[in-house]
């Protein structure tokens, strides 16, 4: 199949994003060709502007902007209270919430052996040093309720509970509106376990 | 939730792309954030570039980034057939098969009077003016096998016929490969009409 030099190279640019295959690549670009020139334009500057502005919080690991990220910068929240998250991303989702008012810790992934992702991978060395530089007394726990977020919770809990902090872990159970009957064995054993007295 | 302004900015603007929803965009911000600095030049770069360098063939509407596109300026194409595509993409479907040899015409849509997209909204006018001028003798009606791609075809075939061409229409049936039991009843229906003789 022939085809024009800058669609070649404009479909496998949009390719290499993740989630993005040939048809969505195709459906991209006929959008981009069609739609009025500021729409590329704006895409293409905004591309360029984030990656030129975003750097990782040297205390965190957030995506920050300023020197300091959007949370640590702010001087409202609960200095006591750091929650360990897997990627800047899972923070957007408990800051949707409302529900949490402390820190963050971003780890860079989970520990995975199959991936070769040890440990000594992951920013647990300066969350260590964060434990002892700064006022903390928990930690909260909230990587994923899979096998790499469980084991990267349990080895965080070793490593962290013998420095006196107490140590919380996301609850896991039946998702709010969710039905008994469609829920999974997993999830259903694990919301009888935790069971609360009424 | 607060978010630093140029990462809501370069979400906002990711999410625009069609089939990119709040979550796609989340993965792809992350992947420009953590690769490496040539990626989101690159791809910013490959979006601006082609927006700069595709046209619309004038002869024919498929994109072309020369005076004619790819198809028309293929002195190897046989004249005297012109395939009938709802949008460009449709072309490089068929051009992937290697079964045609003929030129196209894009139509830029197809009729859908709920959507409000009549025939006058379509490049129907100068496909007429095409049949006339070029020495051509098969119209190949290539507008996919759904409603709004049958109005199209059976208003084209009511158009061209007159003119004393052969018009053509792509084959409904079973997919190849595919199985009776999984065949929808239209596409069985479709295919027990259209048998062919051995």
């Amino acid at each position: 199949m022939k085809q024009a030099a800058a669609i070649r190279h404009a479909l496998e640019e949009l390719e290499r994003m993740p989630g993005v295959g040939p048809k969505s690549a195709q459906r991209i670009l006929h959008w981009l060709l069609t739609s009025d020139d500021s729409s590329a334009q704006r895409l293409a500057e905004a591309i360029l502007e984030v990656k030129e502005a975003i750097h990782l919080c040297p205390r965190c690991h957030n995506y920050a902007q300023e020197d300091l990220c959007e949370v640590c910068g702010d001087a409202e929240r609960d200095l006591g209270c750091i929650c360990v998250v897997a990627e800047p991303r899972d923070i957007d989702a408990i800051e949707r919430t409302g529900a949490y008012r402390g820190l963050y810790h971003v780890l860079g992934g989970v520990i995975n052996p199959m991936e070769g992702v040890m440990p000594d991978d992951l920013n647990i060395a300066d969350l260590i040093a964060r434990l002892g530089a700064e006022d903390v007394r928990e930690v909260l726990l909230a990587t994923n309720p899979d096998v790499e977020g469980e084991t990267t919770a349990s080895y965080l809990a070793r490593t962290i509970k013998p420095l006196g902090l107490t140590v919380t872990r996301l609850a896991s159970g039946l998702p709010v509106g969710g039905e008994l009957e469609y829920a999974d064995e997993v999830t259903l054993a694990r919301s009888i376990e935790s069971r609360r007295t009424l």
